[in-house]
């Protein structure tokens, strides 16, 4: 044994786009022996940990699991099953994740109608049902939840009903917003849905929460095509999140430990409650915002998510040296700007365990000192 | 805080066919705290862990880094990337795996010529350059090292060279004997190979390591068309994992506490030495193997893995109820039969940590014991 081959990392406060801080009992968790994956015991947790992510979804969709992967394994799980070649899908575009969503929607072989907005704006019934109108023969609308790029909230109610009008499916980003914004899986329709466990659910890195609801499955149950990716076949996935008893089929070596932390993240959750859990993001961003506003700093998107402060870079500031000094100076991670916004915004992030009264203060202080 | 809801997994000795035992040092390592995944430490570690897969594969491919999923991940990781609709391939198909090989790469459009042995056996030389012969405009043969169902040992030496005689290229599966037999990539001539986390390297499963050779870079580098996958896109990925200094692009949010706990896996890898790991799991095989002949019963392959012992069920034996008693009289897991083998075969892996006399001795123990 080397002692000396420890790493210990420094202790930062992760205010960026995620990962978040992740709680001392999710690490703990995350480190507990690792039992096969076919071991009872392992099914039981992975089975409750599908069970918790209902919840946190708000929704009673059998097929609810995390993908072994990241984010955009979830993204990409959601486009290979309910795309088939030649397919003719809407994609709502305000931001990175929104552009991504589209290659990879037409890596699946998708002709993807690309509606697009302002970096910083959101989308509204009218502009989407327009584009519909316009591509009759649409079989599914892909939207970002939370861009993350811009921090942008892009409201969904009423969305499932114009896009199932239009016979087709409605697809959602809900990367950053699971956990700390309302999301409403069931009530509001929304037929596939994936998200990271970085963000605010405050678990590592690692795996990507997915729901498919009937619609969806029955979409994929209709498929002419195999999906072409293997590894995220539903087909195989199903039988082994909700196979139960005699029909629990392996597909692959499921992140066992990764399985431990995300139950123990959404244990805590759930303890706190979602209500509060989301008053708790939305009180930290306006505690946030106040402080920001106060020293002049404006907001890119005017419908500012909570769990993410895209912010306008203030002028004759120095982008790398100010993240650089409160890395260094603070141990504060905030994010860069991503795509076209590099160089022109910050972006913070406020997201399950991290989004607190001491953190906020902490980067407002900082940002204080850093800036003068 | 709900110390209730804790889990507590129970101790498993786990000789099945992975997760193999985790050492407590890498346990450790993964619970350390999470860092953003674009923070210089961060990228030190990754870099590192990077470093000291090359050592591992015996390569100095740039492009070697850890696949963001489990072990399929890096087998649709290397398909992806080397397929373009319409490439022909061999793949050599004796056992579960290479069916998966198969089928993962007739989801990326080639068309699959098996090359197909009896489950168990291995591949010649000859049966190779025959199946060249015969498909002459073959782009890329895949083959499994470690046939994780079989238990059946494929030797690779002289394929490299027969392959690029026909112009393909040499794609191989080390899920099973990454770390726990001699592998040389470089000395082999192989030109893209897959491997997982939670087999010899003793660390839980997650990543999926994988690494391209120049050969392999220069056809991907000439595609006409993209990767079907976007989160497995080397052209993206290589630029996160080999830009370095100011050429390093995000991609997608890396699994940061299991690159810690792989980058100490790999650590303790080194530390012993690969020769020396590599004569503890040929001696232990030895040793668990004496004793199982002693008592009648018979190995599946001609030519067994150290790794995994792929053995016939003793006649008269319920292949249920003695992997049951193991688990719950003696906490040990070993594996089942897949596929066709389903009760037929039973699967103990000596992986890694879990590749010693104590745990040899402690399975004949406890089979004597069983099968009375």
């Amino acid at each position: 044994m080397s002692p000396s081959s420890q790493f210990v990392p420094a202790e930062r406060i992760l205010l960026g786009p995620g990962p978040s801080p992740v709680p001392q009992r999710v690490l703990r968790a995350m480190a507990a022996p690792t039992l096969g994956h076919l071991d009872p015991q392992y099914l039981a947790i992975m089975d409750d940990a599908c069970e918790k992510l209902r919840q946190v979804f708000r929704t009673r969709n059998a097929l609810t699991f995390p993908v072994s992967g990241t984010g955009m394994a979830g993204m990409e799980c959601v486009a290979v099953n309910l795309i088939e070649p030649g397919d003719e899908v809407i994609v709502c575009v305000n931001g990175v994740f929104g552009s991504r969503m589209k290659d990879v929607m037409e890596r699946c072989g998708a002709t993807v109608h690309a509606l697009e907005a302002t970096w910083g704006d959101v989308f509204t019934l009218d502009q989407i049902r327009t584009t519909l109108e316009r591509h009759p023969k649409t079989k599914l609308v892909g939207i970002v939840h939370a861009e993350t790029s811009t921090g942008a909230h892009q409201p969904l109610e009423g969305l499932a009903e114009l896009v199932h009008g239009h016979g087709a499916l409605l697809v959602v980003d809900a990367v950053t917003s699971l956990g700390g914004h309302e999301l409403r899986v069931d009530d509001w329709g929304i037929d596939a849905i994936y998200s990271g466990t970085q963000k605010c659910l405050s678990c590592p890195p690692g795996l990507s929460p997915v729901s498919f609801g009937d619609r969806a499955l029955a979409r994929f149950d209709a498929r002419k095509t195999k999906p072409q990716s293997w590894y995220l076949d539903v087909s195989m996935l199903r039988k082994y999140y909700t196979g139960g008893g005699g029909g629990r089929v392996y597909h692959h070596t499921a992140p066992i430990n990764m399985t431990y932390a995300l139950h123990e993240a959404l244990a805590i959750v759930l303890e706190e409650g979602l209500d509060a859990r989301i008053a708790r993001h939305a009180a930290m961003h306006q505690r946030l915002r106040a402080g920001l506003e106060a020293m002049g700093i404006r907001y890119v998107p005017a419908r500012s998510l909570a769990t993410l402060n895209c912010i306008h870079i203030p002028a004759g500031a120095d982008d790398a040296g100010v993240r650089r000094r409160l890395l260094e100076e603070y141990g504060i991670e905030i994010g860069a700007g991503l795509g076209p916004m590099a160089g022109k915004a910050w972006r913070i992030g406020l997201m399950g365990h991290g989004s607190s009264v001491r953190n906020v203060d902490l980067v407002l202080a900082a940002l204080r000192t850093v800036l003068r």
